[in-house]
């Protein structure tokens, strides 16, 4: 071709990287490629090389770990509480959502669930003396996560709580969460007005013995068939859970009509299911908590086990790296807020619900539920882009979790943190909002990426476990 | 531009109508734009003339009929024995889905359907004797359109059934269609084996009152909401109605475990409907025929007030033409057929279930439940494209029922009937197959395109309405 011809010809254009470049372009006209590409995060250069070394002992972790992941069966088996089931529970201990945090840097709402907590306890008569008992240490605290547990937001899971029994059937692991309060002036935003207790009462009093009941007679849930059936419906099980409340609504109704004490029972304890949309999170979440705890203590595998949020600390464990936390500052979500309150107001992100995306689930199937982006002004195909970003940073696709507005493509699933390195692109997590404060509740609903600091930590911590390249390799 | 720029450029080409033409340069990689032309259907030229010069007073009669259709308001208000409140119903009427049809002319699974009916209702012991009275008269027939009614498949109401009551709180009319029997061997299909009159009781003596004396402590339950929520689900409320059986369950169950005569009756009730993920079709359908049935009996009119198929014709009628049916041969659709049935086994086309996609939803809104679509073939592509065609032939976009996979666009509503001469293009429809034998029931799912003739038809009737356009004119 001669030079001239090339200057005849309509200028194409591969853009790699900076979308702006792209987008002058395409306001002259010019028909643009658009290669992405961003420099990946920094990590320090020595633990990429030893990291480099090990590539293929970490691929082939990374294929158990993420075969666990794929084989988990998680079925809801029945219900206890906390400190008869939960593994090391104890008398004095209060879990909370994330990683490990004390009193002290605390966010607000976690506090006020402390504080409302106490009081639901009997530990306290009022907000204030609960105040001063957590600080003086009259309980301690350790994360759900490290006791098989999950909770949304604060999370806090005192002794005497409820919660559901979610068993791996292929592993034998199981997993506990409480059961979802509704939204509004709840516990695990922070809220501990009178309502908020009288309805912790009534759910350990009531719901509680019903749905116990009512899975003895009927037997073991399977959650993986409801959280299919509800990606087909709508559902990312992380910030709209409609679906999957229905089918879960479906399923246990005949059985609570039979065994409920009485009818009025049984149909108080529908109502309060019906009149939660979210009912089901817990469960999704206990559910990807049951899938993901197989996949722990996987010598050098760098797939996230956990990713999750105490409202000061964004904390991440992987495969590869045992118990070990890997943190950063927690981002304050993009969020739709309710009237009167401001991103102001917002606590930074807390929360153990990113298991869900942990799990390939929520803001990673979130083209299977635009109606959450649409809710923060996006489009359908900015749900679709979101999720198709995951396939990017993930190890698999789960064939059983399938969305519709992909043809049918499985959900990503099993983040390498090598590959949120390499790409630079973050964990995009679905998510409520608290307000700062401790008792005041939910101010809003929306979406974020996940911090890079915990990301790169991870990295870092998981070559700490690999040995030295011998100096001949 | 000089002529021979022209042949240094590459070729760009617009092609209107024949796909081929398309096919062919695009395998050239030439770029094609297609413009989609059909030729009209044709009809009687002085038909068309007569229609030509009314043009004003059929679009303001059009639009009357839409804002009718699209401001009605289905609330299901209770359940009652078709004798007592279908109107015109006797003693010894049996309705039937479709245009009218004789006992001579009836396809066999609506054969089936009456014979299975006449047993059900005691006058006949066995199925051959109930052929025999049927084929002698002792009942007689009528469109179940002509009763304010509606019914899937063979769509028999006989007077002892019971059926909803749908109102439609704007206009003050109701509509009534049988309870969902299930899936396989049901009558609707065709069947009339001793367990699909056990079933039938059982409807009758336990789920009728059951249901009844819920809604009468529950008050109405708003069908338009239901249909909103499911069309976010997965469902377009003909084929699937996982969703919206969901959705429903969830508002009876707390008032049947209330009401119901023991805890068993209520599980047995939740476990019926929960088994059934069809449950609300028939009340998809009923409240489609409550809102259609306020726009009929508006002069000049061509919008489509039914499409219902008996198995033999598939008839249509319209707001301007009063109860008139138009009718051409129901085809066969295309589907998925059960294992051991081919499309040889297929009925050709029938049901009164066409009254969702007449009302904007079924065919028309399966943009809003891909997985249909997959069901035969195609692609969530394909379903969008689908729902985008029946924009060419509808009168409006429905607010309320929006679909995420466009955008939450709302539905396409309100067929009209000189837009489907004009451009060709034929109302999709989702359908059930059923044998064509009487006595099988069930043996395929699928989709097809109306038949042309009804609509063709139609036109031309609509035209016998108007005055001849003066010869000044």
């Amino acid at each position: 071709m001669a030079i001239e011809d090339l200057f005849r010809q309509d200028v194409k254009v591969i853009n790699i990287g900076l979308d702006s470049f792209r987008e002058s372009l395409e306001k002259t006209g010019t028909p643009v490629a658009q290669v992405d590409w961003r420099p990946p995060l920094p990590v320090p250069p020595q633990s990429w090389l030893r990291l480099e070394a090990h590539r293929e002992a970490i691929a082939s972790a990374n294929q158990e770990a993420v075969n666990r992941v794929l084989a988990g069966k998680p079925v809801l088996t029945g219900l206890g509480r906390a400190l008869d089931c939960v593994p090391g529970m104890r008398p004095d201990l209060f879990l909370h959502a994330g990683p490990p945090v004390s009193w002290q840097r605390m966010c607000g709402p976690m506090r006020g669930a402390v504080m409302g907590a106490m009081i639901y306890e009997g530990l306290a008569a009022t907000p204030e003396e609960a105040e001063k008992l957590a600080a003086g240490g009259r309980v301690a605290f350790a994360p759900c996560h490290e006791h098989a547990a999950v909770g949304p937001m604060a999370g806090i899971i005192s002794p005497r709580m409820p919660v559901f029994i979610v068993r791996n059937e292929t592993f034998g692991n199981c997993s506990y969460s409480t059961m979802n309060e509704g939204l509004g002036k709840v516990l695990r935003y922070g809220a501990y007005s009178p309502e908020v207790i009288e309805r912790l009462r009534w759910m350990e009093e009531t719901l509680f013995p019903a749905l116990a009941r009512c899975l003895d007679r009927t037997g073991p849930i399977d959650l993986r068939h409801i959280i299919a059936q509800a990606l087909h419906m709508g559902d990312e099980v992380h910030n709209r859970n409609r679906a999957a409340t229905s089918l879960l609504f479906r399923q246990l109704a005949p059985g609570l009509a039979r065994t409920a004490d009485s009818p009025e029972t049984a149909a108080k304890v529908l109502e309060f299911i019906n009149g939660n949309d979210h009912f089901f999170l817990n469960l999704a979440m206990a559910a990807g908590k049951a899938v993901l705890d197989a996949a722990r203590d996987i010598p050098a595998s760098s797939l996230v086990v956990a990713m999750a949020r105490n409202g000061t600390d964004f904390g991440v464990q992987l495969a590869g790296t045992g118990g070990r936390w890997f943190t950063g500052p927690a981002p304050v979500p993009d969020a739709l807020f309710f009237p009167g309150f401001t991103k102001a107001d917002a606590n930074p992100d807390i929360g153990d619900s990113a298991i869900t995306e942990t799990a390939g689930l929520g803001g990673f199937a979130i083209a299977a539920a635009p109606a959450i982006v649409q809710f923060v002004g996006g489009s359908v195909a900015d749900a679709v882009n979101y999720t198709t970003q995951m396939y990017e940073i993930t190890l698999a696709e789960n064939k059983l979790y399938q969305m519709p507005a992909l043809d049918f493509r499985g959900t990503p699933t099993g983040i390498d943190v090598l590959r949120v390195i390499e790409t630079s692109i973050l964990p995009f997590i679905d998510t409520g909002v608290a307000h700062r404060e401790p008792g005041v509740g939910q101010v809003g609903a929306g979406v974020l990426s996940a911090p890079p600091e915990p990301f790169q930590a991870a990295c870092a911590g998981l070559a700490e476990t690999l040995a030295e390249p011998s100096s001949s390799a």
